[in-house]
């Protein structure tokens, strides 16, 4: 099969499997990034960053000091934003991303949050003065702005914020102010160096009352001198896991003082006399919170596809152990062990970027219906938006650390990328909502949907149309070769379903002992259970779905035996819950077992195949072990000694301690 | 009860924890730590650690650059060998491995491998003559060695190493070459920069024939100027995922010359001529590496006990949501999801601690036994050695990051320590063989054992014991309350039996189709999972038997209550394998459930008590969420005033970069 990556020099290894493919990466490319337009916009924005010298590092970020890597970030984060007509910055969910990633690389940079939450919210939240105020200071770049709402003691339970802004009717001013410690707002990026603005959530007090925290535009910083307003502390919060070229910072006011104008006044409005006007309808803004979920899952599934490719690249060139002595080291992608822990995640990173697209599109059809009134699918969308932004981040973060074990000891050299990798997407089971949190959130929705079903009075929408249906009590899985993905859907509903409503009766019955909240704490452990098998049950029906649409056979082949094997993956692991009421029996779960090895038979000669078709280059990889061409020995040697260390042969170490203690070792002797 | 961590000034929320508890934290600490005399030495060392200058760092190293982490664990290392005397150098299970980490926190050093492979190689390997002129050189740090074995294109598979010895009969000297780039030395602690010697192992080549790889002593650079040996080219293998005070290194020879007497000759020898001369018996060290292993075990139990501790003090004076509204917002630790989260982890952290105990001891048994010649127990310690580091090395990082995500955004930062920790042990997955790969070791001991059953002619040592048996095909679980430890080891022994058996029938079927080598490979997954069981039955035995070593009810009823928690989660976790030809029923593996829920419970006023009596003083946690008085938020902000970005208030960032482009702008407006 004709594969464009072969090019003279590469690794013999790597040549051949991509010559053993049965389909074309092209192809199969263009049907996962939504069309050959896209996947030629992948390649001239490629083009386009690589032929910048502005987005070139000066040595990998991965040898910097963290000081060095704001100040690249800095440097390159205003390059990109200068030179951002390069692409459609209406298609954030596709080029926007892509763009930033390019240049970026696994990090974020001083002006991220300038454009990912200042900017909407202030065209959200103003009033029409302050629109024609603030939105040309922010498009244009005249100011650095940042969001801050999370407090050091302070994270999901927005309602116990405590920074205070308080009016006072006599200079028609809010004073902000910082009660104690866990005020300090902390971790929004940009905060620490680069913002002279904020977003600064705060409870709003007037007359004497508190209306819960509302927003507020804030001056961080002089103009000029870049100083902290008097009143105003702030400053880095240190080093993270990861993403640590972004200058994550601490705010803490000490009766600063802003005027009137500066609280958002589209909704709620405190006059100047002090009287606050609530808003009208509280808009809940769940709409954004879906497009930014979305493109958190395709960012996710992204990062676990550049995890696979690597893994996947390394284990066709790497040879060790020699089963048939004699017979030559075997590439450790022949061991069954190396392809049962690295194809799932292949399988998840194809299910997971198309489940980002289906948010997508389900957000763009949500934005139709609510231009038109129609607020209907709100409520579903967001709850499998939550549940998705869970299951993706977690089962992400694990696939990555599959595919690093999976390279042995380079795996844990950063030349492997994988620490990076890691770092960052790992970070995506925390923000925007604990992962716990968000399922606990889809279990209200089940348990609600459940209460609807038994009583008959059930509206459900198409997401959880299933738990208004009884299937029949046995699953018909025999083998592997005649497993349809009705029947595969069919049982995942079952399972999804009996645990939904086994919570619901536990729940009932906490109850009729205990206070609510406590019945639904006790339950909770049920719940999330139940809430994850919702998601993966979406995950499985999107997964066919899309690979219905692929028209060509001979890319419709391997996709139909990824997402099998993604569905037995998953019921593999679930076994016991397949196995209840004898829904399944021991033999048909053995079955499921055996269908995995044969998936993982017939997908061998696609492994490559399959990952290059994601179409990540050796940029975006940032991987000596993922390289395209396979040459992974020499460029570890080259990359290494790039290392900070070796650019000294003796490093001062040796004089000052090393080489005392040898020599009055001798002179003993 | 009396917990002599109490102090004033502490978080109230922690105080009360710590008098809710039923039990004395020192005397639970005794019991943990194998009495008395060792809790008073964990003091005393501590004590003196904290008392000498030499061991203060001038800032953490959490913000430090690689290069000044190299120099101060360089410094570090030196003084810490220096002042050795103030711990029994005999005992490094306990006191040795202790005070290196007090010292060195979660990292390595230049002399790590001097002490934990160069030492005693050469004690092993010399003869009289070599012990003579080496041995004084390495007691007293006259050189510093290192141990080069795995290289760039090859790690398990030591049969394969490339770097070759060529024996010269005319000058009398073995050349060392490195005939590619896969056969450069790779990993190596302290070849980068620190050590002047290395063992290499090298395939050994005279008289036209290859006799397989054997290990040289090597000078590496000049003792004064410490400046690479002709022929030598070495240097740093660049940033890893953690370990980063260390320089692992790279290393190549260019047709290098040592005298023939670098060879160690205690066992292989080669003659003036160039005859070699086979070993008599050739001494695997099977002795030496399960002593290692129960260090790695020890180290990462404590790891995962560090982790738990953090989060769970931490969840106790973090307070977030408010089930009953105006009723406050509750500690998390109140969560039943929390505690489902975190408290299997404070019970693996015991569980691997006692396994670690157990296996020091079976390894001194083992030195006694082979010392009056019996070397019957070898095989199997061997055995279930490596099984113990696959299974406790991969659910502690598992366990590490549960901890982790349990704290929220602020797991993320690195003030918290988990980002240190997890780097730190989970690199033990993949060191001192690859995890899988030991699974598959085990594998091939239970496979010898179930085919020995098979043919009655098994004789089975302790830990294989349960094969030869049949259970009765039953469990007998009801209920927790009346559940007993002989009970759950039954039902476990019956459920590791059957996964034996099962995957040597499965192997026997795929034996009849095609090759030994293949069949293995197509059984490989169904015989890690069999290895993973018989592990953990182990794991499961051990601690009961540990629980029924404590005198005092105080202590024991709580540790039987976490030994449970330990038991039920792995069954519940492989609640299908239970329910296999009706051996539990749905509603046994339900009330496994309801168990863990109840234990939950029943251990909610213990939490604190029962990290705190791991006896993990601030200096091993390093972490600001994990700190003994609870006092987080203000800590916080200490720790994040050190970064290295608020040394200067304004960055180079904003008049390089950022201020051109907002005056830009504002010109316009």
């Amino acid at each position: 099969m004709v594969n464009t990556l072969i090019q003279p020099g590469d690794n013999p290894d790597i040549t051949l499997e991509r010559k053993k493919a049965t389909f074309d990466i092209h192809q199969m490319g263009a049907f996962i990034h939504g069309g050959e337009h896209n996947l030629q916009r992948r390649k001239e924005i490629l083009e386009f960053v690589e032929s910048r010298p502005e987005f070139k590092d000066p040595i990998p970020p991965e040898f910097m000091t963290r000081e060095d890597r704001v100040m690249n970030n800095g440097r390159k984060a205003v390059a990109m934003t200068d030179l951002a007509d390069a692409i459609d910055g209406s298609d954030f969910f596709g080029e926007g991303i892509y763009y930033q990633g390019l240049i970026m690389g696994r990090d974020l940079h001083g002006m991220s949050l300038h454009y990912a939450m200042f900017f909407p919210t202030i065209q959200n939240q103003s009033d029409d003065e302050q629109l024609d105020n603030w939105l040309p200071l922010v498009v244009s770049r005249a100011i650095i702005g940042t969001y801050a709402q999370t407090e050091l003691g302070h994270g999901t339970n927005l309602q116990k914020l405590e920074t205070r802004a308080t009016y006072d009717s006599k200079t028609k001013e809010f004073i902000l102010h910082s009660p104690q410690i866990t005020a300090a707002k902390w971790w929004p990026g940009g905060l620490g160096k680069t913002a002279n603005h904020a977003i600064v959530m705060a409870q709003l007090y007037t007359q004497g009352k508190c209306f819960g925290p509302h927003p507020f535009f804030v001056q961080l910083r002089d103009l000029d001198t870049h100083m902290p307003m008097k009143g105003v502390k702030l400053g880095d919060i240190g080093p993270k896991l990861g993403i640590n070229g972004s200058d994550n910072g601490f705010l803490l006011f000490d009766q600063y003082r802003i005027p009137r104008k500066n609280m958002f006044m589209r909704y709620a409005k405190v006059n100047e006399d002090g009287t606050y006007i609530a808003p009208k309808h509280s808009k809940l803004g769940f709409g954004a919170m879906v497009f930014v979920r979305s493109i958190m899952i395709k960012d996710q599934a992204m990062q676990l596809a550049a995890a696979a490719t690597i893994a996947v690249r390394y284990s066709a060139v790497r040879r060790q152990g020699e089963p048939v002595t004699g017979a030559g080291e075997v590439q450790i992608i022949d061991y069954l062990t190396q392809r049962h822990r690295l194809l799932p995640q292949v399988a998840r990173a194809y299910a997971f970027h198309f489940a980002a697209c289906q948010t997508r599109d389900m957000y763009l059809k949500l934005t139709e219906d609510l231009n038109t009134g129609s607020t209907e699918l709100l409520p579903e969308i967001h709850i499998i938006s939550s549940g998705l932004k869970s299951i993706v981040s977690w089962e992400t973060a694990q696939g990555i650390e599959q595919c690093r074990l999976g390279c042995g000891g380079h795996g844990y050299s950063q030349a492997s990328a994988f620490p990076e990798i890691y770092a960052y997407a790992v970070g995506g089971c925390t923000y925007e909502g604990e992962n716990l949190v968000m399922l606990l959130q889809v279990a209200r929705a089940l348990n609600k949907a459940a209460e609807g079903v038994i009583s008959g009075s059930a509206k459900l929408a198409d997401l959880c149309e299933y738990l208004g249906r009884k299937g029949n009590g046995k699953s018909s899985f025999t083998v592997i070769s005649s497993a349809t993905p009705q029947n595969i859907i069919h049982d995942f509903e079952h399972v999804a379903r009996t645990q939904v409503f086994r919570a619901h009766e536990l729940l009932k019955k906490n109850q009729s002992k205990m206070s609510n909240e406590e019945a639904w704490n006790r339950t909770s452990v049920e719940w999330a259970k139940a809430a994850r098998m919702h998601v993966k049950l979406y995950l499985i029906k999107n997964f066919f779905n899309k690979v219905a649409e692929a028209v060509d056979s001979s890319i419709r082949h391997p996709l139909h035996e990824l997402a099998m094997l993604y569905a037995l993956d998953l019921i593999a692991a679930a076994g016991h819950e397949f196995l209840r009421n004898g829904f399944m029996i021991d033999s048909q779960l053995d079955s499921v077992r055996d269908g995995i090895y044969v998936l993982l038979e017939k997908l061998r000669p696609n492994c490559v195949a399959l990952v290059d078709a994601f179409d990540l280059s050796d940029r975006e990889l940032h991987s000596v072990l993922g390289r395209r061409d396979g040459n992974v020995y020499e460029h570890l040697i080259k990359w290494a000694q790039q290392s900070q260390l070796n650019q000294k042969e003796v490093l001062p170490t040796f004089d000052k301690y090393f080489k005392p203690m040898m020599l009055n070792a001798r002179a003993n002797l």
